[in-house]
């Protein structure tokens, strides 16, 4: 990807400026580490993105995007069976625009179920994601509608970053932050506000593991996904903004095992009465695993980063 | 009640300094009306203290309670099978005193563990809530351990205040707060810090009606409990503080029907993800049902007050 086209904290900016009516502004919580078993020094600060509208910080991108460019009477069109999905239609919904999603087969009749009550026309485009993609690729050479992508486009990347500059604004700047990696889409965002000011820690579950594979061949490649937070983090291979980020500014890279992931969901029930998916326990899952390992005094950033998931799973 | 022994903003100011390395400064989040389908003039405001530790305001009275007394070593003592239950073996535990719990039979096994992994002594006391809380006193009279209550102690509701003057904090004075009342603990805390500087309104299920009843008694009566929020607002009767506040300060106060409770319920983990127990969808459950109608442009608190639920029940 052309380096001059990665998006910065002024597309960040630019973002936040133009979608500041759309989205919410989600609390951040401060607690001592020792609330869920760390050492008493270090001090979290959990960014409680799943209650963003649609329920994952995806809806951030997905207004940038559709407020950034002009709809088509054809109107907006994407493949997703998860949260690219949903944030996609509150999007269009509230702009009054019309949108397709393309799901696979698998994709659950509770989520359809949501799709449909924000007015998305749904298409069941074939057994796997990648079908459906190819589907609405397809659709959209044919209609012309604005085609909008889970996580590899200039102004979902810097929608997502909205994210980053908003806690900067709430409480300043964290020392060490811990996201989930799928595509890439948040990390890319987070990259874009905060490369080279802070440190980033990309977290990613050992069943989908696109980054790692990524930093291992060097380029992104496709992976095998499956496990617990295939539904949110089963990218087959990190996005082109995302490694063209990563190169620029670097990050670590960290599998959390599936055990580990679940402990995490769970406690955060159990403690913090908080009811997320599993993509949005890894931070703790890491944590708690002893993968990161803050110092004393640290203030470690959790960005909580969705909760489309059936409440009955949480609390194991 | 002695009125020279009601909790008033001193009270809560003590409480607060008591306590302030004890609970959670839980987060306030702003909401357009319109993103929980009510006129889009009103500014909703959500305290979301279901996050607070054991999962309900009751941490911030019962920590106060033990750290404004000596606690002999027979530790404490309260009969609750609920929040207040909860609370009072989170605050021992963290105190390292001693904690006998109370419950009536029907205390679900999902609370009795709760309790016991907080390190809490739980004794049976009998069929139902005032059987248990016999047991306590008598228990109390034996080992001469602090006896602590649920709602209707000073210190408790002073403590509960807190949560006000932490909105204060946050955001400044509200125009209107919506709360739920069972005993009245946290209705009376409001009323301390907030009595006479903004409209409170009590909210009761139509099946435990205590502060209803008492208005139309002109004193507290013995009220039947049952319903959906039975669970933390089936006091018997509201306590002598609230009451004594009540008068004081006067409030307004709202029937809301069981349906209305469910649906706010369903509300808060459809629109929102806030996974919480009936008691604390009341405050929505009444502007949705219209019960209350808030002008353009008011900043209308809604206490979350609590989230000790089977997560498996908010999705309707």
């Amino acid at each position: 990807m052309d380096p001059t086209l990665l998006p910065d904290r002024a597309a960040v900016a630019d973002a936040a400026a133009r979608i500041a009516g759309d989205v919410r502004a989600t609390p951040l919580m401060k607690l001592p580490g020792a609330s869920l078993g760390l050492p008493p020094g270090v001090e979290l600060w959990l960014k409680l993105e799943q209650l963003q509208r649609g329920g994952s910080f995806k809806a951030r991108g997905m207004f940038n995007r559709l407020r950034a460019n002009a709809v088509p009477p054809a109107g907006v069109v994407i493949a997703s069976g998860g949260n690219a999905g949903i944030a996609a239609a509150t999007a269009a919904q509230a702009l009054g625009v019309r949108c397709e999603v393309f799901v696979p087969e698998l994709t659950s009749e509770a989520k359809r179920a949501a799709l449909r009550a924000r007015d998305a026309r749904l298409v069941v485009g074939g057994a796997a994601y990648a079908e459906a993609l190819a589907a609405s690729l397809a659709r959209q050479r044919e209609t012309g509608a604005l085609l909008l992508h889970a996580y590899d486009q200039p102004e979902v990347v810097a929608g997502a970053g909205t994210l980053a500059a908003e806690v900067e604004a709430q409480a300043g700047l964290p020392g060490r932050v811990l996201v989930s990696v799928g595509g890439g889409g948040l990390l890319g965002g987070l990259l874009a506000q905060w490369g080279g000011r802070c440190a980033i820690e990309a977290l990613e579950p050992v069943g989908s593991p696109t980054l790692h594979a990524a930093l291992a061949a060097g380029e992104p490649v496709d992976v095998a996904v499956g496990g617990l937070a295939a539904d949110a983090l089963g990218a087959r291979r990190i996005g082109a903004i995302a490694w063209g980020l990563v190169q620029r500014h670097g990050v670590a890279s960290h599998l959390v095992p599936e055990a580990a992931i679940a402990a995490a969901q769970r406690a955060l029930w159990q403690e913090l009465r908080l009811a997320v998916e599993p993509a949005a326990a890894l931070p703790l899952a890491a944590l708690q695993a002893g993968l990161v390992r803050p110092a004393a005094g640290e203030r470690v950033l959790l960005v909580v980063c969705g909760a489309n998931v059936d409440p009955a799973t949480v609390a194991g």
